[in-house]
């Protein structure tokens, strides 16, 4: 928020509107969490037990805090784009419908999903102070950013615009720009025109795909450059993500078990893992495959079972273990295992870097000591998934990471960060061509004599898609360059991972809907879209859990 | 709204708080349908043109004519158990929450999907209006019913249920509930453990099971004794429809099309018609296939292009349908076809009773002048979908319904009634079927040492479902009722159907995030579940139509 900056004639409005909204918004969170924190501290610190109790206020709390920030990258968004040069009549019109209906709902009930709306009285705010928040500012948004004219000029601007583009500034500078078009272009030649039939068929991403991500260096962005990798930011593995999900989530997830060995390695490997694996993840020589959930862990992931036992030169890994991601083609396993036996929780687990021979779908695992088989699914297919089973399978002793046992969980808890920003930008590529397909078959399908597009109902659903991918969108930018900052950002990247998956179900659900009927055949894109769409929530950390996380956060009061 | 009933205490409080809130609401929804009528009435008409540009505002007052007559349902299901000796703590319970979150949204917000929030504002109700109506007893209700302990109550509730009940009372009388326990021990011994099955394996409903049902009497329920039906009023439509969807939708929904055509000849056929083909409907010896919608032609159905030719003796039917259930394994189809080539609206629309042998998946259709291919679908399966190519096909000149022609629309329209009610019932059984597994899930998981459902986050989904099941089952009831009355009930009708559609479509989305990645699995009963229940918003009258249906109702002013 650079308050400095000239803005244009245009920007002052909406823009200054909502910066002069906001500070009583943010007093707002300031009452909900002390709020909430008097429902859950017990003597001066945060009680596991009255947390659990009051989850709905403190998931509440964790998605009134994701609008919160979410209003304050408009904000950001008006400005650099002002500064710039580029906040033009589409970016005010995003801007402000999205200022307004998250206005609305911080007043009115936010949608944690279909069913479970929280509202400020259940955090615990009274009506008067909620009352006095609201302001003549928030007031005259939430007027006039409900307005079908601001509407229009989004709908308007989606009208003229090509395939390849999306409607509003991105918020990128241009080199980044110019990344995402060249990832577009990719995705468009490579993956767009075959995405539908590697789903329908549950076929593997072919490898040659593969390589050729592979050649553009896309395992290797944010590797340091003294490792083989580019060495670029989070916001460009953001780009990449999102352009390449936005063909097709498969191929946009090829890169998320690379991000996470790569940070595995990164953050707690010794120099000498880093030197041997790191080259060969950027260059995608190796590909790596996360192997930490069990059939009864998964949310819970401090209380897996699965053991490693030292056994002389090897480590012997024993145990279940499942919905593991890519594993029959992957080279190296990061595998979490308990090697203290006396523990059960987070404390006693170690991170390894197990490598594995690759096998094919008649013989997945070609090797001793691991078995598995594959776990059929509505969607997030080309990689497959699989049960595995580990019977003293070898991992040699130097594969333990960083050397040291027991700092396995808080090894991946730091990397799950990148990955859930990862995964928000998935997200939003998912959402983006919900948005893709749901306003090309508005404007191609007629009915009642005219394409549905114009009809109130169908453009509304449009819009608001395109309002809420930008607001995912800059949250994730938000988080990656937060990320880039080398400080704890699981507050960040949850809220871009919670509010990302969220908007991505809403609008695969919505250009489904605008689809009627043939939404619902294999045929159309649109049916894969919804399926694939629907892992975003679950995987990477449930919604449920991230709203834990960024709640246990804000409420901690670091 | 039996007033003179007498109250047990425990009734007294949300009931009769409820009914005190109810009146005005009733007045802010007759000032909501003034301020949309405002937009609207062009000379004191409805102007077609301005109702399209505000269908916003105009399905707005839909769903919230939609919510108050929910409330007022609330209120009834409330009196008649009270007075049955029959209202709990959980009825009351399940009462309580639904009128406090109904009323909320209807002061913040009421959710027409993911994504489309419609608020007072938006139908030009102003905001002192509203403050007036929402009152202390609605405040009070809000405030209460939103409390965690009364949601314990229906979980509690739920916790100590067996597989086939629901919880909290139905609202049936005797003879309905007796009715309702024969079809759930069917749905449980013949359905149940095959329905995953047939769906992964894109399999036909066997023979069988649909011969079991005609011996039940499932196909003749409503049809008059003297044609060989049990002559029962539509409620038991409502019941069985409900249970065998709750088991699987395909066999919830076999009877939908028999409904269709029963209630079709019942309506318009002549004499003869009904002596010929209501007996053998009602036997389950004949199955109808419903033929309507063609490529180009769904939501506009008037303007379908399909013609009829009187040829001597016959009909000639040419043209192409599309998204026709059921019509390989059918013996006659429904068809309605333009007879005036002139027109190009409803008025030129005339229905026949087409016979047609049966066919298999290698020949579909054994007949002249028909052919079609299947049309791969994500959910709704069991029956299976057809494109279907008329090119001269005969039909006798006896089978036009009702020996008229140019009144096939009207026909259709008046049937759609029962059809969008039954519908209501499916969207009702599916809802109870994702709440069950939800439920059962929920208790069996165990994360971070307990049971999943002692999360308030998975007990707070399970107990607003149970919440919204309910509404949607008495609003179902209700307007089945209204429809024995014989007179025009599209808005009743529309209204079960409506929100229905979205509360099966919420229940699913949640019962498979309370499954966590396992939802994912098509191994797991949810992940077909989501499947099956995202048709309900888009086939007998998408949702917007359904609003648009009652916004025309409301706003006519009849
Ligand atoms: C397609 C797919 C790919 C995957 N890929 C990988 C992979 O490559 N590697 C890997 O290791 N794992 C992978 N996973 C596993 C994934 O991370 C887990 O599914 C996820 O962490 C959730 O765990 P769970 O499935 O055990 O659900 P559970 O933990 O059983 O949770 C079930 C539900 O309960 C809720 N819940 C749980 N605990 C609480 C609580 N305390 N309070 C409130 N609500 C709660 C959850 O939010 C969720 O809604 C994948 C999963 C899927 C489906
Ligand atoms: C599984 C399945 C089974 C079916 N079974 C049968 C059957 O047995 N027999 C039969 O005849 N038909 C059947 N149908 C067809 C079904 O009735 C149509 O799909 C439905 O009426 C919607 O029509 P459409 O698909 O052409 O969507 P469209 O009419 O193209 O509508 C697409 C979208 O635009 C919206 N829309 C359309 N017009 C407007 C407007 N004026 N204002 C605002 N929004 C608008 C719709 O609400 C929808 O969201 C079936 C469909 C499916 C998917
Ligand atoms: C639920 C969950 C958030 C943490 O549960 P938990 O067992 O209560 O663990 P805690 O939050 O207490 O964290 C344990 C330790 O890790 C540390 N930690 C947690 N997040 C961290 C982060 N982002 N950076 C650094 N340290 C972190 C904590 O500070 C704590 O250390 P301390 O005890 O020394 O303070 C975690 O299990 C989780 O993310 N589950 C979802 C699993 C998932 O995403 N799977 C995807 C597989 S692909
Ligand atoms: C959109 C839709 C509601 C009506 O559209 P429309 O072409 O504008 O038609 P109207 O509403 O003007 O109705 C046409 C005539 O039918 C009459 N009509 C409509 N609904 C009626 C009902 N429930 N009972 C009796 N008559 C009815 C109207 O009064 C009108 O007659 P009038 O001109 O003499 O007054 C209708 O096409 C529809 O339901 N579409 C969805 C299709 C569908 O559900 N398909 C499922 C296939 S399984």
């Amino acid at each position: 928020m650079s308050a400095a900056a000239p803005l244009t004639a245009s920007t002052a409005t909406v823009r200054d509107r909502l910066a002069e909204a906001l500070p009583a918004i943010e007093d707002l969170l300031v009452a909900a969490t002390d709020a909430v924190r008097a429902k859950v501290l017990v003597g001066g610190k945060l009680s596991a037990e009255a947390l659990e109790r009051e989850q709905r206020a403190a998931h509440g709390l964790a998605w009134f805090a994701t609008y919160v920030e979410s209003l304050r990258q408009l904000v950001s968004y008006a400005d650099r784009l002002g500064e710039a040069g580029r906040y033009g009549p589409v970016e005010e019109a995003l801007v402000e419908i999205g200022a307004a209906e998250y206005l609305a709902q911080i007043f009115g009930g936010i949608p944690m999903n279909q069913g479970e709306i929280v509202r400020l009285a259940d955090l615990g705010v009274d009506a008067r102070t909620a009352e006095r928040a609201r302001g003549a500012a928030a007031a005259s948004l939430i007027e006039s950013g409900s307005r079908p004219a601001v509407r229009r000029v989004v709908v308007d601007a989606m009208r003229r615009k090509t395939a390849a583009e999306i409607v509003g500034d991105s918020g990128l500078d241009e080199t980044m720009e110019a990344f995402r078009a060249e990832m577009r272009r990719f995705a468009e030649e490579e993956v767009l025109p075959h995405a539908h039939e590697w789903h329908l068929a549950n076929a593997y991403i072919p490898l040659e795909v593969i390589d050729k991500l592979a050649a553009l260096g896309v395992f290797g962005l944010t590797i340091p450059e003294e490792f083989g990798g580019l060495g670029l930011g989070k916001e460009s593995m953001c780009v990449v993500s999102e352009e390449l999900s936005r063909a097709y989530i498969g191929v946009g997830s090829l890169g998320t078990r690379s991000e996470i060995a790569a940070e595995l390695i990164l953050c707690g490997g010794t120099d000498a893992q880093k030197a041997e694996w790191l080259p060969k993840i950027a260059s995608g020589e190796v590909l790596p495959t996360a192997v930490f959930t069990e059939p009864n862990t998964g949310s819970d992931l401090g209380s897996l079972r699965t053991r490693a036992v030292k056994d002389g030169d090897v480590w012997k890994i024993t145990g279940n273990k499942t919905w593991i991601t890519h594993p029959v083609r992957a080279d190296v396993m990061t595998v979490l295992a308990r090697t203290e036996p006396d523990t059960t929780d987070y404390r006693g687990l170690s991170m390894f870097l197990a490598p594995k021979p690759r096998g094919s779908d008649e013989v997945p695992f070609p090797a001793e000591g691991i078995s598995g088989g594959e776990i059929e699914v509505l969607g997030y297919r080309g990689m497959k998934e699989y049960e595995i089973a580990f019977d003293g399978f070898a991992v040699p002793a130097a594969n333990l990471l960083g050397g040291v046992t027991g700092q396995g969980f808080k090894q991946l808890m730091q990397t799950f960060e990148s990955a859930r920003i990862q995964t928000a930008a998935r997200a939003v590529g998912v959402a983006q061509s919900a948005l893709d397909v749901g306003l090309a078959y508005a404007q191609e399908r007629v009915q009642f004599g005219k394409p549905l597009i114009e009809f109130p109902r169908v453009a509304d659903k449009l819009a608001m898609m395109a309002v809420e991918v930008n607001i995912a969108r800059q949250l994730t930018y938000f988080s990656a360059r937060q990320k880039d900052h080398d400080k704890r950002c699981d507050l960040e990247a949850g809220m871009a991972k919670l509010l990302g998956a969220r908007v991505a179900w809403a609008a695969a659900d919505n250009a489904l809907q605008i689809h009627g009927g043939n939404g619902f055949a294999l045929e159309y894109t649109v049916s894969r879209i919804l399926c694939d769409a629907r892992i975003l929530n679950i995987f990477e950390g449930a919604a449920e859990i991230q709203a834990q996380v960024i709640a246990r956060r804000l409420l901690d009061g670091r």
